[in-house]
């Protein structure tokens, strides 16, 4: 199992990390899928359209007017009342699943992995393991 | 790793491909677990109740109602605005896991699995592999 | 393929089962990844904070909240009408898998897994198994 470390920048940013998940599988060297994985419960990882930068601010604004009025959620932990950010990790989920072709990663042509903060900026890990 | 091909009929449109998976599941023909990959960024792949239908026209209409208002969204790719299929997409997740037991997947009595057409009509592929 | 059995008390309950999920991991002794399955279409397992009671009971709230006015859904099967059930089985997902490192299940420090109902009281079960 190999992991990245990165720092997120902002509150709410979804983050592509293919290329790093791309050298770490190959790293790896060999396996039917990969498994990306976020050990964190404010952060997720899901997969979309790279082309549009547009998109993935439209995605990040939509998840967060999805999540409803941080004001509804009670929870209140040493960073703050985070509590939409726990649901936003809870709707998109910690971790990916994808086949591994003779290629590689056997991404639709327009798909890309994002690391999805919801409560940073924070310092952040995802793992990264074969099957 | 084998393929489904088709071509969905509706822009939002959840199809029962159980059959199909379990056609491929068996000519794989072992495993522990099998995996049902959605290349696309605009669809999904879900689980959920086979019986009912008209619970089926409820989850399209309610994963349509849930993504938002589509003026909300910039994103406007040459096939037009569609970012709520992209925020769809992520919500529902473009991949399923399933154990596989001795009689197969190991479903339970009620569950199927559906592809989640978000941006249709359009020509589609379903990756099955198992681990 | 293990499995476990319990009863849920409430309609929308969520219940951490990290534990027994760890000694089944350990029964079974081997393998890269723990995949832990919902074989049921109105419950799923989510991984979240485990630290805060409230935070559990703000996402029982929340994910309720987010599925909309149930009177939207026609479904309606012997057990009343649970279009809501359904559709937050469908947004959390019938399962996770965890990574499994030298010390078991490459949990985040935070990270719980929860199982999901959405239309208790029920018997229940889980399916886990090593990849």
């Amino acid at each position: 199992m190999l992991e990245l470390s990165f720092r997120t920048e902002r509150s709410t940013e979804l983050i592509d990390i293919t290329a790093r998940v791309r050298d770490l599988v190959a790293e790896i060297g060999t396996g039917t899928a990969a498994l990306i994985y976020v050990p964190h419960t404010t952060a997720a990882v899901t997969i979309n359209e790279k082309i549009d930068p547009v998109l993935v601010e439209d995605l990040e604004v939509a998840l967060t007017r999805l999540s409803g009025d941080p004001d509804h959620f009670r929870h209140d932990d040493k960073d703050g009342p985070n509590g939409t950010s726990h649901l936003r990790s809870t709707l998109v989920g910690p971790q990916q699943l994808i086949p591994i072709g003779p290629d590689g990663l056997a991404l639709g042509t327009y798909q890309a992995i994002f690391f999805c903060e919801f409560d940073g900026p924070r310092d952040r890990k995802v793992y990264v393991t074969t099957l």
